[in-house]
């Protein structure tokens, strides 16, 4: 994270009975507009896609991430270029972001009033939401795809989160999406006052890295899973989650149907696997499930 | 919280080298899409407003509490009726909301789009979206208002919130805000697997109880204190917020726009103080701040 991310405000800290002045470091809040240019050569449309309170950094992977993973666009190679183009006024030249697509790409916008799971034929339900999913993903993970991972390497994870995340260090209140490898090793680290954002963030960057699908990866949640986090993961091919928080009955009910494996509450030695157990390797013993 | 906001599911609980199967109950997640019913006695209008994923229960309070702290409908006097009056199909039919206003009220929905802080007449900037909650907030509380709540009262209210968080309880993974007044009574208590929706569920609960504004009470988040929740409780007129986790940037300016008392980190015996300090005292000598 940048400097940016992070403002100072004086605060007084209050314990017990006693309470003194001092100056502490919250995490950085502004709304984010999310543009998008495409048509032909002749004729281009500039459409307000969508805005959301995000940390400010990474903007344009949040906002190419943010268009991959609701079915705007299919892919890198429709983008030509991103970046903070608008200046409205002194306040917000870094509030706004133009993703412009390639002469030609058409963009699925048919669905960006409301978010596309909503849409399905059956109204608003959700089975009609998982499977509004299935019909734009690109990627359907397959049960015997052969990815695990150690839940030793699940254990450590974490730790290494924790220790690379600059911005919750000093604030204590941001969310972070990790990237690893089976073995561990930590990919890519994404922060945010959003945790939808901060994944974003993290899609949008493996995309421009021509990373997806990222099936051999392990993704780790800092907080809880609900199926929006799910439902991102799945549109990047990702086949483990692992989350530090709890997981809601609809997260759990799309990873079973994306054969995704799901693990929550990931601390302390600990872990609940709640699809896929699979891909999960208990370290001492074959495991007694 | 009835028995439909939690559903059990056969996991597997992993400690150590040891997997074992048990049944595991998880805040259910659905989709909830909020429609308005407006207009004249002859000519009635129904347009789909939003679609959230909430936790099931108290539709009808999140519906209006939604309207409300959106600036869609200015009191409870607008509403003529709220109800599960669609069905789809056999899914969906507790996911549909409508909300009747009675004849002839208009509802202000210039901003249903987008949410309305992000169009204020500068752009997009958190200044912007500052000013734009003021011009539609109907309260705004005064520095003199008399209001105080002593730092032992506040140290007291997590526990009573969790003690009476029943989903909490089951599933580990489930957001609360809590309404109390200044001698720790608990008043009202809303869950949901998204935090906003816990705060417009109980927004709309003391709408219908016609409680607003709420400046005598103190609001109690389980999470963090994000912009989006800052402003839904400047709405509702509450002057003290309590927040077990971290408050972000935007969340604290705002806080002190609308001379709100915000503060964060509340637990063991300590919290933060960001704003408006003079409302809270401590318990055993002045202050030295």
């Amino acid at each position: 994270m940048t400097a940016s991310s992070i403002k100072r405000f004086d605060i007084i800290k209050v314990s017990g009975a006693e309470g003194h002045s001092t100056a502490d470091a919250l995490a950085i809040e502004e709304p984010l507009e999310v543009r998008l240019e495409y048509g032909t050569e002749n004729e281009r449309t500039v459409q307000n896609i969508s805005v959301t309170m995000r940390t400010p950094g990474n903007d344009a992977e949040l906002a190419t991430g943010f268009l991959f993973t609701e079915g705007i666009i299919k892919n890198r190679q429709h983008i030509a270029d991103a970046g903070h183009f608008f200046i409205a006024c002194a306040e917000n030249k870094e509030n706004v972001i133009l993703v412009k697509l390639k002469t030609g790409v058409i963009p699925n916008l048919q669905n960006t009033d409301r978010n596309f799971y909503t849409t399905s034929s059956c109204g608003v339900c959700g089975k009609g939401s998982i499977n509004a999913i299935r019909t734009v993903s690109a990627f359907q993970s397959r049960k015997d795809d052969g990815m695990c991972v150690n839940a030793d390497i699940l254990y450590s994870l974490p730790a290494v989160l924790r220790d690379h995340q600059s911005a919750f260090a000093e604030t204590g209140g941001i969310h972070a999406a990790g990237l690893f490898n089976a073995d561990g090793d930590l990919l890519l680290l994404r922060e945010d006052v959003g945790r939808h954002n901060a994944l974003d963030k993290l899609i949008g960057a493996a995309l421009n890295q021509n990373w997806l699908p990222l099936n051999k990866s392990i993704l780790l949640l800092s907080g809880r899973a609900s199926f929006e986090l799910v439902q991102k993961a799945a549109m990047a091919g990702i086949t483990i989650i692992a989350a530090v928080g709890a997981p809601s009955s609809l997260a759990v009910e799309l990873a079973g149907e994306f054969n995704i494996t799901l693990t929550g509450f990931l601390k302390d030695n600990r872990f609940n696997i709640y699809n896929a157990a699979h891909r999960i390797i208990l370290p001492v013993h074959e495991a007694t499930y």
